[in-house]
């Protein structure tokens, strides 16, 4: 007899991503509540279970949501707002337009406009960095969206004017009110080693110590950020944070872009992360991570888009196939980094490296039902030789047809179910006309 | 009294890349048969024309279409067939599967599917270097898609099995057929200058001149290319050109990743034309070609996907941003290249460089209307606070949603009106099983 289950994945080319990379021809995967229970041939779980809803995955690829491992989301409001500066004039008027106009209602917008985006893009799960984090939680919440954020640590008063000494209590009640929420996965967000103190870094390790959170912070973007953090405490951000006993398997930086041979070896001695950002440091000028490095000293390496008024979009298929190929022409190998290393740096090994293997990043039984679909019917798609390749260097946000998130389905073919589009982009646009008028570009 | 026109584009945001790149909120654009017959505001236009077929642009940009200015077509029906390889391997099976494969009814086949993609893409034009150019010729012609191909020059026996010596007389043959056709720009294509030897390329050279036709070749792709040259001849693969006289305002170089200033310097002196590949050569490892060094030599760039083999598709606006943003990392300058240039390299620039600036490259009276409608209602397209930096880094080829070439629509609300893309979809794969199973991938 068959066993009843809620919904049925079957005629895809399932690619896990789970420890062998096991790719599943005529495919399929069973999801009761919101885990997959099982994963196998189309005709064994025909066999085996009866489903309320049947998505037919012909001509599909099934793979596990991307995550992105390092973002601002609500910058969406700022895309295209500050492009093409250097990198001083950029900043101050990105800052100007926060300190003006970020307030929770503003994030609630800027935000539901990235998940809309992300969702489309195939993205399930993204690290968000950004002020009023409860605002972003909320929306995520309301969404489904699976989002890892939480308190951000500065030593100035942000945006929301919470005063430097307050904001590890104030991040205490977020962890207490998100920490039962299966959307959210309360992490500490310090900002950087440039911008923190060595008491509030330290004050913002123990809360994520405390609850045995994720601590993501930035480190190594630009050259003026390691001389300043030099000058300051004589010590690189990665040493720095050594220091203070903050570099752990709990952390992760993002960019890392100037990382000397030292600091590779350290952050991989300590078993932290990296999160690359190859978009957001080409664009912004600040030069070229050395992933070939951090790859032979066995850093785990994790892909982030930024925020949008760096990188201007969430798509993580442009940053696969960035991060894929930069490498190669800077250092002259066309076989770094293999399609397949490129996939599983999103997906299997961006959540194992977040702590939380267990039960994201690759499409098995026990896992959370985090997966999308890619239609391979586009002229851009045709022919296909190796799935893994064409994930890499072909596929694009477009070709995200379905996708379901703790085991729902957000978007079911290019329709999203829990977002309201046109009300979302109206608001943008209404709001995006403010900040021009207040701010003009000159 | 209104006159009769084809078709009005009207309620539009006109970005005609005229000589100052003006911009025309609430614009219109008058076509007569093959013609753009004049340019301006809604409401001026409307009161002067009455058309057969009015294209409502309200929430869309209008632009001239695209030039991809290198490219291998048929090439598609490589896409992902030898990724991750070092060059030699790559080389070795790419061009066994030519030999083995490629005749004129499956470079039809491969052109027809690059045509899809190219169209649904934005792309009008496309400079295509490939074996049996008749093949692609005659389906450019049926599709109505804009094509800069011509005879191949190489001293070995193509799939073709043209001699060397006879490869002149073949080329004057196509120059004879196509001269006429409004879709084809008949050009003159010798391999390089590691491929073909001075006396080929100099009867290359000849029917060009004969023709008043382009000279397009590969140049100075990897370091290993120039070894040979210079070991060869002495020279580098453009001192070898200009040695031979070949260095022309009409010579056009792909790829130009290993140039040295003196290189630079005679390219720009000569008034030839530099094609950039940058996803082609980052992902072949061949390296960064170094732009900022061409464009203070005064020396035209133009951008290139490369074929599918390669690059693995063509999409123009993935190669846009990345040439945006490229050099910005590698040489630390933010502000190298801004929006309206990368978007200038694609259309007027593109076409000044290819000696047809008179007919093609902008939108304005008296030029062919080869334009494109760029839909604004995606999630990722808002907010937008400066049309060029959304050009090049937010929109997508999902974004192009009615594309006209010679005064036709040949995309429709994303319809493709003059290819069948089930009917080459299917046709590609088929083939592709044969490929596959004749060549498995190891």
């Amino acid at each position: 007899m068959k066993s009843s289950i809620d919904i049925l994945i079957q005629n895809g080319l399932i690619v896990t991503m789970d420890d062998v990379n096991r790719v599943i021809e005529d495919g399929a995967v069973a999801i009761q509540d919101t885990e997959i229970i099982d994963v196998g041939t189309t005709s064994d779980l025909d066999a085996k279970y009866e489903a309320k809803e049947v998505i037919d995955a012909d001509q599909h690829i099934v793979m596990p949501g991307l995550i992105n491992a390092h973002t601002h989301l609500a910058m969406t409001l700022f895309r295209g707002f500050a492009d093409d500066l250097p990198l001083d004039p950029f900043l101050a008027r990105v800052w100007e337009a926060e300190g003006r106009f970020i307030r929770p209602d503003t994030v609630e917008i800027g935000t539901r406009l990235a998940f809309a985006e992300l969702i489309r893009g195939g993205t399930t799960m993204a690290l968000d960095m950004y002020w009023f984090p409860e605002a972003s939680a909320e929306v995520a919440s309301s969404v489904g969206f699976r989002l890892i954020n939480g308190p951000i640590f500065v030593d100035f008063d942000g945006p929301d004017g919470i005063p430097a000494a307050e904001r590890a209590q104030r991040g205490r009640e977020f962890f207490h009110r998100y920490t039962e929420n299966p959307f959210i996965l309360p992490c500490v967000l310090p900002h950087g080693t440039y911008t923190v103190s060595p008491d509030i870094l330290t004050q913002a390790w123990e809360l994520a110590d405390e609850f045995d959170a994720l601590f993501h912070t930035h480190a190594s973007e630009t050259a003026d950020e390691v001389s300043t953090v030099r000058e300051r405490y004589g010590k690189t951000p990665p040493e720095h944070l050594d220091h203070l006993g903050l570099l752990t398997p709990r952390t992760s930086l993002a960019h890392c872009v100037h990382l000397n041979e030292a600091d590779i070896e350290i952050v991989a001695e300590r078993g932290a992360a990296v999160v690359h950002c190859p978009i957001s440091n080409l664009k912004m000028g600040s030069g070229i991570a050395p992933l070939p490095q951090m790859h032979a000293a066995g850093v785990p390496v994790l892909l982030g888009t930024d925020g949008s008024a760096t990188g201007n979009d969430l798509d993580m298929w442009k940053h696969m196939r960035i991060a894929a190929i930069l490498h190669r022409g800077v250092h002259h190998d066309p076989t770094f980094q293999p399609a397949e290393k490129v996939v599983s740096s999103v997906t299997r090994e961006a959540a194992e490296a977040l702590g939380i293997g267990n039960r994201f990043g690759s499409i098995e039984a026990g896992k959370f039902a985090d997966l999308i679909l890619i239609d391979l019917n586009s002229v851009h798609l045709a022919p296909m030789y190796n799935v893994f390749s064409h994930l890499v260097y072909a596929v694009g946000r477009e070709d995200v047809s379905t996708v379901i998130i703790h085991g729902r389905v957000v978007m079911r073919q290019r329709e999203l179910l829990t977002i309201d589009e046109a009300e979302t982009v109206a608001r943008t646009r209404e709001l995006a006309a403010k900040f021009a008028e207040a701010m003009p570009l000159s």
